[in-house]
């Protein structure tokens, strides 16, 4: 099955591929070869045999519509992926060997903080993007008075940019709980049929050390039967989700006919109709209110799997995944296309000051720009 | 991107192929030739200009990787669709006419509602065997006493076919809210830019008529700003999941070493681990749990997205699609794989007198079969 | 506690009142009177007994503080409440046979599913109020050109009416997933400990009608293992929360300054603001947004719960009474409010025949009043 | 309304009282005479002014359910609590001045953050109690082997207390995720009408720092626009609750008849059947199982409201504070039991030993050890 139509309009190129089946497969090459590499390095693994497995993987040779109907039918990706990958290696005791001392579970597990940590690289860097943007349009408009707007309804003023400025905040708050998040939980798995590291000969802290070293992953100490972690990054990136849907929703208000205050930059290809050519829609504020209407549930789904049975759990596990991927997924669309709003939002000036000039509320923005100073450089702490 | 690994173990080969792209793509053509040839049929469009369109138009000549970067450029399917579709149709006057008097939303939402009833057949099928299967097994233990068990304790004797009993008419209750929902909503969708039907020669309502029986689709008045048809087919779907997740879950629990009165049947090359060859996991219920995991989420996605503006939302109409999507790809993973596990269900009567034994609460299985016979004889309706 | 501050503002008074606790004891000792009085009917409770039951039985003497306490404690609420209610009954052995043939569970089913019924009438009540307000305005205004807005943008005109049908149709169709919802599902659970209905001398299923029919409730096959029906209730408010979500958008934002094609009607008390008196915001719109916010979580509960263990479910079922109170208590607030809006709507022509003027693409409102009137009349069915 | 029956059994009563009317009329009350004071300390306001609104604002004077109508009738409460507030101050100046450069939001939102750090206050106290007592039991059983279950069924060895320890960890983990997030985010809102601190004489900044001491709050630059701060509190409620969940899964599920590992610790009057005198239920993980179930929803409601318009929302805002005190009051009840679950778990080490027997894997549990004292020795970091 292809699927770009519907993956392609909510996510960026980039971050499917973190998530495609290709990535998948690569990982998860990368870990049994990491597995390999650390075993012999203290003395679980002949060296020879390590090398035989490290020559004889290879993740281009796999059929992957052929492993998904087998992983499928097994209930699970490793044992029909471990199968093959011993095929492809020559050495029957290292291809016995492949795999020692773990589990299904720990290379899914750690195939998955492989790909966040991958998708939580190209999403804080367009996160940070939309972030500075507004804020550089919010130092820009520190000083202009614009109609504050509560509850839908024309309020007191405000400085243009004091709006910005929150909302470049709201988003640095979001990236921050990210950082924290991937921080203390995209770690190794790394824990056998039950967790315990038994077959590793009594080395598995060491082995487990050296494989996130060479995987780029932080902890090390077993998490198959604590997801919390699992669940606490896709709640950091639904805050993200959610704080981008704020932008969006105020970008399109902004840009109703009848008030005119901005406009998404004007981009090729893009914003128009199929039955109406005069049209402008803003297509960007679009992708990040649909990626707003859909994020809550995913992390539902995500917050609704942690009460997961014993060793490893029936089901809640197996949901964490594909949830995870589609929160990320979203967040790449959102944020990627906010960027281009951010930094090229088109600013109408006369029409600030007309509105603000029709509420007759005066024009005093009270203490605006100090709470946009105090707003943008308390960022990224 | 190709996406199998995660899609192949939660849903059927079958409803994959349903909302692939190739589906959609032959979909959105099959709505434009039917628009015209409605069209000629009452008068709005010249016969030989709407054959024209009907020769042009060819869903295999589409290349879908480049017409999913155009569709996320332009936020929408229809747009760079209709210019690909337009090119391919020889005559100028034809390709003009092409996609006339509809708008992005009229085949998007046309597209989504054959999917809908496709999937819906599809998932009845199954669910109905599950139903069935149930049904059958509860008849066959009608009068067989077994230990009930409430919050988790031995509780009071019960008929072991009863609890298949609730389960099957749980089932059926989905089913039936699943009927509703579909027969009173998946309906065409046409009303043009605006929903008004301008630009049909004041025939809109019998164009639609005509064009709904071509394409096997109930109600026909414009549905575009209400969106309460999408939320109660996925919330039904969402329904039938949960009600799919209850039977697995008393599966896994009865098969659990120590209680050991069921097994799910023995699949070749299903459910083993790729670290303990001795087990035997019960994969079934572990594809319906993840899915009764997932559905909730995106049962909330749909609701949330209800609260949409004016005569076409922002953001809350484009998330439908993929959810809803998901929901039908989820139940039916859900469904087949307890097909299997109810029309093979190894139930071990010795093990269920065993544990009645233990119990000490002697056989009176009370009102049981007459309960059974109420539960089945009022399903279906 | 009291958590008037919390409620009052989201539920109407006459909602708060269905689901109080007062209401809940009462519903409660009913259940126990109209088993007595049924066992009594049928020969299996001797009429004197069922007579000393119905006579000592009194809800005003329950202390709801203490009890609540107890219940928290016990896990349960109808273990202490039985308690206490065979302390009032002088006659001893009439004491020893209230509850009996019943468990926890069939009181707290049975007295939820009339709150239910009691919920359900006070809802559909409100919600055609705002389905028949807006059809009555939609009526009016049939043929008046608006502009009609898509994506947040001018697109092409409609009937300023059609949009207001659309909303009373979404409304309509989700009044009717309700009555079918509840009609269905909103029965009599009488089960005793697993649901076999032992104890009852085997005259369970006439018990059960007998009750039923005095309890004013619907289908009585026991259906304490299968939740699908008050999932589905749940789901259904959820859809009419959404349908009203809807129109409290479109009005917010028609009446947004700059726009100003309706007002909310002047409610003596609603809609100022505390720090801008010439404020009058749309208070009405803001309750069901406020409840269009919170539903979708609400529903995802009561789905999330549905693979319940067994014959009696732990944490799943006890999850359900108060989300499925929350949902009518919210869809109470939101219908209660808008009705007032919808039949009291101020509506600018001048303002909308200047929205139409400005957007410079004409007044054809192509079939508008044709799809008003097949859309009003398709009502109700 | 009272709603004890529905409220005491989900939650402790020392939770209740933090969010019940009373607290909140208490809090608000604080909030004016801070902001009086804080005025005076700054020159704002005179002295004398500031001490006439101390001396007469009295909460206990507030008529909470005249109060609840008319909040319920202006859509806010801090209009009607002002004017019965002013209505208290005898000076007519001061009764004017209070509430001054203050909008309906300062309040509701401090009074909703004070309310958060008292209930952080006493749920971290009872995380901790699940927490170290799940640690002590994980200590004490790190070399006892036990079957290891993957999948709900047997694995391999396992020393029985590497459950409980990934379990503690896990809490641990969530407890430091909601340190995080309120330690962030938990602070004082001071903004004015829209948001600028206009009318605070361009003293905003001093007040706000004077404020947020006198009520023990955080953060002081204006929040009321970027709401990522209440969804992180809300998110991270959520994880602990399912971190919560985890344990009450496993003990439900090892106390089964027929594995009978542990039991829930005897408590008077708890666990007891309306039917059913001979069992014990699992009381605590069934209060912890039922948030675990309600909760998703609850933060998808939280992250569904984030994207708010512009200063102020139209129905997200308002969603917020009952669905945060919610989640806090359903983590309360969930901690509180398993405090008590998890002090007081009866181990039976003979069944423990049987079922690992009968499994017939042999005793090898790895480095069960070392890992146990990997996971608690990183807790509270």
């Amino acid at each position: 099955m292809s699927d770009l139509l519907r993956l392609r309009p909510v996510a960026t190129a980039d971050m499917i591929a973190v998530f495609d089946d290709a990535a998948t497969i690569a990982h998860a090459c990368a870990f049994e070869i990491a597995l390999a590499r650390a075993q012999a390095a203290h003395g679980v693994l002949a060296p020879e045999l390590a090398e035989a497995i490290v020559a004889g993987v290879d993740p281009a040779r796999i059929d992957t519509a052929e492993l998904a109907e087998a992983a499928a039918l097994a209930g699970t990706l490793a044992i029909p992926l471990v199968a093959r990958l011993r095929a492809m290696v020559v050495d029957g005791e290292a291809a016995k060997a492949l795999h020692r001392g773990a589990t299904s579970q720990d290379v899914a597990d750690t195939v998955l903080m492989r790909q966040v940590r991958a998708a939580h690289r190209l999403l804080a860097d367009d996160g940070r993007r939309v972030r500075d943007g507004l804020a550089a349009l919010a130092r820009g408009h520190a000083e202009r008075p614009a109609i504050g707007r509560t509850l839908l309804q024309n309020a007191m003023p405000v400085a243009f940019g004091l709006r910005l400025a929150q909302a470049a905040r709201g988003i640095d708050d979001a990236l921050v709980m990210l950082d924290v998040a991937v921080e203390r939980h995209a770690g190794l798995q790394l824990g056998g049929a039950a967790g315990t590291r038994a077959d590793l000969d009594g080395r598995g802290a060491v082995v487990a050390v050296h494989m996130a070293k060479a995987l780029g992953l932080g902890p090390t100490a077993p998490w198959h039967a604590r997801r919390t972690g699992v669940a606490a990054i896709g709640a950091a990136v639904g805050l993200l989700i959610g704080a981008l849907g704020k932008v969006a929703r105020d970008v399109a208000l902004l840009a109703q006919n009848g008030i005119g205050e901005v406009r998404e930059p004007q981009v090729a290809g893009r914003g128009g109709s199929s039955a109406m050519a005069h049209k402008r829609n803003p297509t960007g504020c679009q992708v990040a209110l649909s990626a707003a209407t859909r994020a809550p549930g995913l992390v539902a789904s995500l917050l609704g799997g942690m009460a997961q049975e014993q060793e490893r759990g029936l089901g809640g596990w197996q949901a964490e995944g594909p949830v995870l991927a589609d929160l990320f997924l979203l967040a790449s669309g959102s944020a990627a296309a906010l960027a281009v709003v951010a930094e090229g939002l088109e600013i109408d000036t006369a029409a600030i000051a007309r509105n603000l000039g029709a509420a007759a509320v005066g024009d005093d923005i009270g203490e605006s720009a100090a709470i946009i100073a105090e707003l943008l450089g308390g960022m990224g702490e």
